[in-house]
């Protein structure tokens, strides 16, 4: 990996202001989206297009031990400058990440007050970021009570809103609702929505470290307030006197789909950190995991146990016969007996059951190219894993695994730690403390070398640009929640994720289950797809690594299909969404990393519809084999699932395909380079 | 004034149990409601009928400086007692009020901790009520971070909900929402719902003092937790050690006008704590006010000034001429001339307006027989109307003044303190300073012998049966946001009052506009009602204070429509609901205190609809003349909203009405004693 920069900066003023009001603006390089900074209430707002997108929106912050930054504070310098260069990635949806933007750097002071405060604006063609840089304000500690920052809307009767509710169980894991938005109380970030004019937009956050989450709570009709997650003792974020937040994120776009061609979020966070990163490897992965779910199998000890020595290396024989690089083993150690997800203490990271043989397997799978997934489930209680986190990471690393599936299930939705007094603490897993948290887990394991794919996350601020083991995480519903039923993902889900919840990153959705119907579950309880669809999202939901979910023997019945999992690559040269309304449907094509090869994911939502999609994507001049994956005439999620038509046809960029999609159907292309 | 009380404890019990896991169950007088407490994981359950109505829920509480109260405790005392007692209210719905309860009061204990706390809870036959009593634990201040007190509910998607955001902009001015229970985020109480089975239930709290309101957070779905609003430091509750929190309360009934028939929050309130209140006076208004909603005066200086000494005698001749009791006055202060909502300290409560004479206005009044209804608007800036409480009250009291309106319009919802160190503090109305606040502007006016009448309040618990002088509050969106539009409220409004915010107790609605069209404004942006249904409101909205809240002027277009509201009572004998659906339609019929006349309200939603309502609340055997004011057959409140009929019947209990109701449409009746 090479990391790349060119850094620009076309001009850059610096300029000194009287105490009088005054505002200030700064414009995107293509000059459609605007901001302007008004210092008489400490407000901004921002124009795209010349028409308003964000009205008059108020910043600042209050805290314990010192007055409010707010209303009263007045520009007194000011910086700007201009930013064309590119970087690469080490892994991702592209290659290379181009970066350009224009910079307002706004230092502002208050006549009663010593210490001023710097607000840094940067404004890009697909949106902007803005972030308080808050200086030693001359006290040891210094506890912010609240986060003033607003974005307010004008027309929120005739805005449309996509969202899950924020704080309360909150692990992310809830459906996307679609409503006016007046009807949202509180919502987590991304949060999009759509202005009357077809404008759509993105609130977000990036750089999310050492600083609570910031919720969105509509405080009156349009009102949109920054509310940061407490802490247990109802702080917001504590400091020790200075502080800069992460970015305030608005992604801009004329349409839904401009929303996913966007590396705002990644072009706001730092470069690497971590130096030569070659041992993150993207890939697949098999796992012993579909069952439990299922119930066929448990994590816990017994009969059923499925984390045993023959069954892992029975999935190590699967996935080095398909070309898969690693294997999930959950329920591995002990803990998983009881009542675990009350009480995280039961986990132990270095005791495997005694019918798990973590140097066997380990050695077995080195002997056919397969690398064991490691797996924590910390249950929450952070106390217990981070008082064995160097054991638990050093011991996978003996033992040769690079990847570790770490889990924050808990009940009620909160962590838990014991704090200095003893005292049980409940911790929101998006408050400061579980944000500190859950970047020591990845920095500790990039020592060692190993990755980290977090469940139950924090919600991704594109910290995998400077943490690059930091490989993926879920937060969001994934394939899980359709082994449970009551109710399953429903067909816009899958839909509705590339424009909310995966704007922020990568998602280990878990894609590729192909007995639909398992269990002897009725139509409803059941995975709401059709196969097609299944292996749609293997290009459309972006991680870099995958894994193939379902039950082996489950593959077998349909080995033609399963080639394309086989064949689908998870890092990519270059990714473009081509068409999409948010919770109706999508077309992604990306352009593998190794290769000349092009892939193709469409999917709809329940409403069957008939794309045609110009290919013009691919190079010029070029001829492909599209091995098309699509849904047969009578495919239907609910009565057809199965009817799949695979195909062959010589294409160039100068042609179209026409893709009908099933209800909650799909279509994969692998474009094969000729 | 009597306060006559007749306590009957039938038995009583006490017991001490083993450490083992233990259940404890009381039912209500009836057999009908039961309620378990299991000690294993401090939970309790609630049946009705045999059936759950509340599934097993948390209980207990987090607190900074000690281990929490939950799982962990066990039972080591019980006892019990049934009462059966009436009281006596100053004013209200009914004279009499009877208190027939069985009560269970548990005492728990941790093995490891020194102190235990108590569990008290009273069921009725109309719903249960419980709160924690923790003595002094042994620490000179506890700090409450969380309450765990959850209320489960089993079928969340069956379950419809009514209710309105909670937190955020908070002044309770909402439109209630008609949801399934799983759309719920966070809920202010009272919150009403209605099972599959058709049961009703509402969860609310009594006695909310020196604590935090519990607004209801849906952790996840069907579990609604309480979650305290917090200090704006993030503290729940300071307490010193020891603390006795309001009742949680749940209302259960078979059907929805069951809601309405319940003295529960009274019952759960201490008596009377202010002796004589005979100065305490129910009655009617007009006042200068409703011209400074459409604008057609002002609340500041110039040359629309509304509250002129000028203007104030002709309202007084105008209450007199028609017999009411009082004139409200607005924007005699001052204070009122420039953004007044951003900052409550501009306001002076001892300074009127150099056109306005408070001496000779209360002067003209007392020969009259009008009081002048005084008026505070504190923009929520409670530091400045404190430092100026006595004063204001004093001058009030001076000149007679018997009666407060306050205000707390705050941009923003929050109010505004100085603290200890000068630094500005944004606190929740609904927190535990603002909840101490309103109740200390109460208890300094009962010095004085002054009601107060709090709009932008804190939400209603019952306190008026221990404070009859909070004679009334406002704490719903009102009449004047039918002057704003954009929108007014929707014709269901008032039929979804009763079950909601009203279940909490007396609102000041102020209604009675018969200009349900000025301004010309377009059919959607005015008062969404007929004219028979602004009579209505007088009997369906329960007030002790009732405003005449349109201009003088324009009664004298309806004289026939305007002798009702000259008629109706404000204080009643008693009062049963009749009829209704939540959202839907409501009828009351209630006696007069001071007289054997009985009225009857009825009014419904946007769906013209006939009802059929059968007279037995009446005496039987004796006959009245039915002066009914009701829709004509070609109301509607879009088209005719003026149509109406005004009649006579002679009517005995025997007898049965049918009332036609227009779309938006009320019917309202004087049942004459003969």
């Amino acid at each position: 990996m090479r990391l790349f920069y060119t850094l620009c900066p076309l001009f850059a003023v610096i300029t000194s202001l009287s105490l009088s009001a005054a505002t200030l603006s700064v414009t995107s390089p293509d000059g459609n989206i605007a901001l302007t900074l008004d210092d008489s209430n400490l407000t901004y707002q921002v124009q795209f297009h010349g028409q308003p997108v964000i009205a008059p929106s108020k910043l600042g912050f209050r805290f314990l031990q010192l007055p409010a930054i707010a209303s009263g504070y007045k520009i007194t310098q000011h910086s700007r400058s201009s930013v064309n260069q590119s970087w690469q990635q080490p892994w991702g949806e592209r290659e290379t990440v181009v970066d350009q933007h224009n910079e307002l750097t706004v230092t502002l002071k208050h006549p009663q007050r010593k210490a001023p405060f710097t607000l840094r604006f940067k404004l890009f063609n697909d949106g902007l970021g803005f972030r308080y840089e808050v200086p030693q304000q001359g006290v040891a500690k210094l506890d912010i009570i609240d986060e003033l920052t607003e974005f307010r809307l004008s027309d929120s009767k005739q805005t449309t809103a996509w969202w899950i509710p924020g704080r309360g169980w909150n692990r992310y894991e809830m459906l996307y609702r679609t409503t006016a938005l007046n009807e949202v109380d509180r919502a987590h970030t991304p949060f999009t929505f759509k202005l009357p004019s077809g404008v759509h937009l993105s609130i977000h956050e990036a750089a999310l470290v050492d600083f609570a989450a910031m919720v969105l709570d509509q405080q009156r009709d349009g009102v949109l307030k920054s509310d940061l997650t407490p802490w247990s003792d109802g702080i917001r974020v504590k400091t020790n006197g200075s502080f800069t937040t992460p970015w305030r994120t608005i992604q801009i776009a004329d349409s839904a789909v401009g929303l996913l061609n966007s590396d705002l979020i990644l072009n706001l966070n730092e470069p690497n950190k971590l130096g030569d990163v070659s041992w993150v490897k993207p890939g697949k992965y098999a796992g012993i995991w579909w069952g439990m779910h299922l119930g066929s199998q448990t994590w816990g000890s017994g009969p059923k146990h499925g984390a045993t020595t023959a069954n892992t290396k029975a999935y190590i024989d699967f996935a080095a016969q398909n070309g898969f690089d690693g294997v999930l083993v959950e329920g591995w150690n002990t803990g998983w007996d009881g009542e675990w997800f009350l009480n995280g203490e039961v986990f132990n990271f270095t005791t495997p059951y005694p019918d798990f043989d973590l140097a066997a397997v380990t050695a077995y799978g080195a002997t056919k190219g397969v690398k064991l997934v490691g797996h924590h489930e910390t249950s929450g209680h952070i106390s217990n894993y981070e008082a064995q986190m160097a054991a638990a990471y050093d011991l996978y690393a003996k033992h040769g695994v690079s990847q570790i599936k770490t889990g924050y299930v808990a009940d009620g939705g909160q962590a838990t730690r014991i704090d200095e007094n003893g005292i049980e603490r409940k911790e929101w897993h998006d408050g400061q403390l579980m944000v500190n948290h859950y970047l020591y887990s990845v920095t500790e394991a990039a020592k060692r070398q190993i990755s980290i794919n977090t469940h139950e996350p924090i919600k991704d601020t594109g910290l995998r640009r400077t943490y690059p083991n930091w490989i993926s995480r879920e937060g969001a519903r994934g394939q899980e929640y359709n082994a449970w039923g009551s109710p399953p993902n429903p067909p816009e889900h899958t839909a509705m994720l590339p424009f909310t919840r995966m704007l922020s990153g990568p998602m280990d959705y878990t894609p590729g289950i192909f007995n639909l119907a398992y269990n002897g579950l009725d139509a409803e309880n059941r995975v709401q797809t059709t196969l097609a669809k299944e292996l749609a999202l293997y290009v459309v939901l972006y991680s870099p690594i995958q894994m193939v979910a379902d039950l082996p023997e489950h593959y077998d019945a349909h080995p033609k299909a399963f080639q394309f999992i086989k064949d689908v690559p998870t890092d990519w040269a270059q990714s473009q969404a081509l068409q999409g309304e948010v919770g109706d449907f999508v077309v992604f094509a990306r352009q593998d990393k190794h290769s000349n090869d092009w892939y193709l994911g469409a999917l709809t939502d329940e409403q069957a519809r008939t794309l045609t999609v110009k290919l013009d994507f691919l190079p010029a001049g070029k001829r492909f084999t599209a091995q098309i994956y699509r849904d047969g005439k009578n495919a239907d999620w609910r009565t057809q699932p199965y009817d799949i038509i695979i195909e062959q046809q010589s294409v160039t960029a100068n042609d179209s395909l026409t893709l009908p999609l099933a209800s909650s159907g799909g279509t994969a292309i692998r474009f094969k380079a000729l």
